[in-house]
């Protein structure tokens, strides 16, 4: 099955949007138009709405039947009581599929308005109407010129993101957009009326614009289904799963959230293994497994050479990942010695972690040596770098020795035989801050995986290595 | 025992300080002669270097016996081979306390350098000088105007922390000045060759000026003094205590740090135990707790109300602070009631969590009013805010509206019955990240808990809530 052949596709492709309640002025709900247009929607773009003749430049419509040409797509704004309306509306015009940010259905917990999103499914189902949501942001497909928030990548990328919460989207996007990942596909699908996880699984899996899929689910609507297309996906592509509402507590926020019924952790988990993704337990772990997917691949085993400066730092750093399963074995005699040749004795150390002074003294160039001899030493598997960007005793513009430290890095990068992975620990000065994001913007750009801690880098390696020691098992058994 | 008589007290109050083998120029080892002069020290203070006649618009001496006025404190930047020049200079000088910022002793392995650190010891010992490290930092004591950095606050505060990391201390200060945080003393101790972890321990139980200790430790030198210290302290204050070393890597890279022996974590977690004081794993951990203990001490109990925007963040907020061992306990009917007379019914929630606007619609007064409500509801102990500064779709300056909703929330505090903390999730945007700052600096200035993720100040509520119920414990058996 082929993208072309999946019966959803179309839904990711549309060749005209219109905004149904498009609001006049800027706010919660305004951004549509705006992210649409920012994000080069190849088609016409149709705001709707009585009260504007125009919305941010283009020709408002007082209603959908209104509106001259065909209309594949449309995002609903209106309120919740006016949706009976706009399903008739989007009936007669032939639209395709149907978002609805609107919200207040199943979710509030009374019947009148989960009654309301019932009936509103099955007069579009009469139509030939898909429906994502209600109460959610929709979708994000660069490729197709979609966006559900102004300020995220034109650009594409290898992972897709299917998510119950809009918020969790947008906060994923935001966090792992600065660490070098791109989306073929972000899917914000609410209460999950009509079209569900399952649905986007499937259609995720096939997809051939999705390498890695990353996924935020509060409730599982048909638990059979579910885990057909968990492990569809799972065979042919890693896929990472935050579920939320674990907790007693957290199950009861999911319900007055999307309406979800939580379910049973424990089953979920084993539906999780038995498909073969990854279960995480919070977004940060979703974020850094994310990350470790789609830029550590080539990963080959638990040996790591921890590189960076300040004792205490090194110490920690080896205890930090030694407590989460990666092992620090002591370097070679004759590694050390070629670090040795210019590495200060006072204040160093060359054994692993190698405490060195990074850099800031004698260049990049010393820096990206010393990633070199460790990365290419026979007992390491990988180099986990840690670094911050914050300081003060330091003359250079701390953006500018970030932006050159990351380029002698991508410059080097072939010349080292594991894969790399860097620690950049979060700046607390605006200054460091820039650097900060100067240089995992340009390091993630070339391919290497950042993490925000030694704890977080560790966990997400250690997830990976599981995973892929996982598909050796289930390959050769 | 009042500070007044404690016998180091002097150490911490110099009258004068001389930095030999100061740089003519800024760069590693530069910055003490600024830092001095930045943190405003009351007394004359002199640079010591043969090839300068000036530092920094300060009179620089050739050597230690040229000095006019008496010296009271010396910082040795001199390389490790000319120190048994400096102690005899020390001696004749009549110098009472000699921070060695110089390493190359003990902790490189060698013999002849491990000889020449004790060596100095001894010497010194002859003289009645006290020596801090070598292989550290020193002192920061805002209080008496001493610094071993420059940018950190000249305000004094009510937080000790005793660090065998010169790195680990300045990354800790930075980490929690801006939540914050003020301190009555830092000591950086290095290899610990004369004064060492116990003394310092058993002196800032004394200082008046300390409320609450924290320490980073590689190794013990006396495991009875080290107890006793450590009972003596943690008995009249929290005590929070980082283990470097936990690992048989990390325990590898203290002795090369600072040729500590990392002993075993089983015997020094128990001591942890008697003494009465907290454990914690990572540097964060140690920030967080100490920032539990410095700003929660009112904390009753494990019912968490808590607050924020967004379903899904909502949710995962409940799972993580549940799963952490707080309850995040049903709102009665009367709190909801109140709640929903301003709350919206699409898209919110008032159970708890409460999903809100957040003071985006109807400005922070609403979002003060929520906080109010939750905080005085009985069967809460404290409100869990979560927040960030990220954004797009919004026109109002972001530093400007977080200041606005720092001030109003400060502004409120008396009003609200239980104590507050707040998770400022990490920003990723400069603005954002901006916003944040100014936002943690008023409401931490106004005695509020700043976090950066649910998990990490539920962890933190966590230790508190266990140390004060071993307190309990032990005061009423």
């Amino acid at each position: 099955l082929t993208t072309d052949e999946h019966p959803l596709d179309y839904i990711f492709h549309p060749r005209s949007v219109a905004v149904v309640g498009a609001p006049t002025h800027e706010g919660p709900g305004g951004f549509f138009v705006g992210a649409i247009k920012e994000a080069g929607f190849p088609g016409p773009i149709y705001p709707v709405n009585p009260k504007a003749t125009e919305i941010q430049g283009l020709t408002c419509y007082p209603s959908l039947r209104d509106v001259p040409g065909p209309v594949d797509y449309v995002i609903s704004s209106v309120p919740a009581r006016v949706v009976p309306q706009l399903v008739e509306d989007c009936g007669s015009k032939g639209v395709k599929a149907l978002h609805f940010f609107t919200a207040g259905f199943s979710e509030t917990g009374e019947e009148e308005r989960a009654d309301l999103e019932k009936r509103a499914v099955e007069r579009a189902r009469e139509f030939g109407i898909r429906i994502i949501g209600p109460n959610c942001m929709g979708l994000y497909v660069p490729s197709a010129g979609l966006s559900f928030m102004p300020g995220l990548p034109n650009e594409s990328g290898p992972v897709a993101f299917i998510s119950q919460s809009g918020a969790n989207a947008g906060d994923f996007i935001r966090a792992t957009a600065v660490r070098g990942i791109r989306y073929s596909k972000v899917i914000s699908y609410g209460n999950a009326a009509d079209l569900d996880e399952s649905d986007f699984f499937e259609y995720c899996a096939a997809d051939p614009d999705t390498r890695v899929i990353a996924s935020y689910i509060e409730g599982v609507k048909d638990g059979r289904h579910f885990l057909q297309a968990l492990r569809q996906a799972a065979t042919v592509k890693p896929v990472v799963v935050l579920k939320g509402g674990r907790t007693e507590a957290g199950g009861r926020a999911a319900h007055s959230h999307t309406g979800a019924l939580a379910g049973s952790i424990e089953v979920f988990d084993a539906a999780c293994r038995q498909a073969g993704a990854v279960r995480v337990n919070t977004l940060e772990d979703l974020t850094d497994v994310t990350v470790a997917m789609t830029f550590l691949s080539g990963l080959s085993g638990r040996r790591v050479g921890i590189i960076g400066s300040g004792g205490g730092q090194s110490v920690l750093a080896a205890d930090e990942a030694a407590s989460v399963g990666l092992e620090v074995p002591v370097l070679s005699d004759e590694t050390q010695e070629k670090l040795r040749q210019f590495t200060p004795v006072a204040g160093t150390s060359t054994r692993n972690p190698v405490d060195t002074y990074m850099g800031w003294v004698g260049g990049p160039e010393r820096l990206v040596d010393t990633i070199r001899l460790v990365a290419n030493a026979p007992n390491i598997d990988s180099v986990l770098l840690h670094i911050h960007f914050d300081g003060g005793a330091m003359r250079m513009d701390p953006v500018k020795r970030a932006e050159a430290l990351a380029d002698a890095i991508a410059e080097a990068l072939p010349r080292f035989q594991k894969p790399l992975t860097i620690v950049a620990r979060p700046a607390v000065q605006a200054e460091g801050f820039a650097a900060s994001i100067a240089f995992q913007e340009r390091v993630s750009r070339a391919g290497v995986a950042v993490f925000s801690s030694i704890v977080n880098a560790a966990r997400a390696l250690g997830h990976l290595l599981d995973w892929q020691q996982g598909r050796r098992d289930l390959v050769m058994p």
